[in-house]
């Protein structure tokens, strides 16, 4: 309930920042991920389709590193400005993005049942932080990752 | 020219793993990457499409593991299959799956070039292969990874 009232993290970012693949809310043949608070916790439910199957009913293994990948860097830009005393998406925005990613699959996740990640800082600091994941399908943790993100400059590239 | 004369990977294995996200050749809202033997390794050339933009022109981060997750499972499918002397995609089949991922994002991936993905055994047994894969943007190496591959049993919800 307390989840449901509040705004995802995703809606919240400026509109350059809305067009991830993963949880871009403007991107929409992208996958849409919305994260929440829930405690000092996040989480985030996710409901598969057949177009993100690896085969015989189980979901992609890249896309489970999608939702993760995506969830925690979420989670790092929302602990971030929680810390900051600041309101969520309040600017300047704090732009995160993956650094690195340690994920191990430890069931095959069904497509016909929605995913949820948990997600909870282990290490936050100015300019990186350390994020653990779970997922589940049902009451079954299948996978578990680390994430490291980094807060990412514009790339060089850009203007 | 060499690779140019070989079928890719993904387009000798049974129909039933034709569906992946990833990687298969029937699932015509996927990425349906196509991975080659050079020399000793694998490649895999794809080319990005705004879909998959995590914004700002940078190829979303979920994405690239995914093609990584991808090419490494096929790279450890194709090598079993070298190992044994046997065709490949000749009966039976050999399903691998990703196992996990442990990957680092050294530069941000322009959604405007190929990406090119190089993977490397570096472990062969009958159950389970461990391969390295690099990913370049142009000449400039932009992530690495090391995945385990798992020889797959069908998920037990199956049937």
């Amino acid at each position: 309930m307390k989840i449901m009232s509040q705004q995802a993290f995703q809606d919240l970012w400026p509109e350059q920042y809305s067009h991830c693949f993963g949880c871009g809310r403007n991107n929409k043949l992208g996958l849409q991920i919305k994260s929440f608070w829930d405690g000092d916790e996040t989480i985030c439910t996710w409901t598969p389709s057949e177009i993100y199957e690896a085969g015989l009913g189980v979901l992609c293994g890249g896309i489970v590193s999608t939702l993760i990948d995506c969830h925690c860097v979420n989670t790092a830009i929302a602990a971030l400005y929680k810390s900051e005393g600041r309101e969520l998406g309040s600017k300047p925005f704090i732009p995160f993005a993956g650094g690195s990613i340690n994920m191990r699959h430890m069931k095959p996740i069904s497509i016909k049942k929605p995913v949820v990640l948990r997600a909870k800082v282990i290490e936050l600091k100015d300019r990186k932080a350390i994020i653990a994941c779970k997922v589940f399908s049902g009451k079954t943790e299948c996978a578990k990752a680390e994430v490291i993100a980094i807060k990412a400059p514009e790339p060089t590239w850009i203007k």
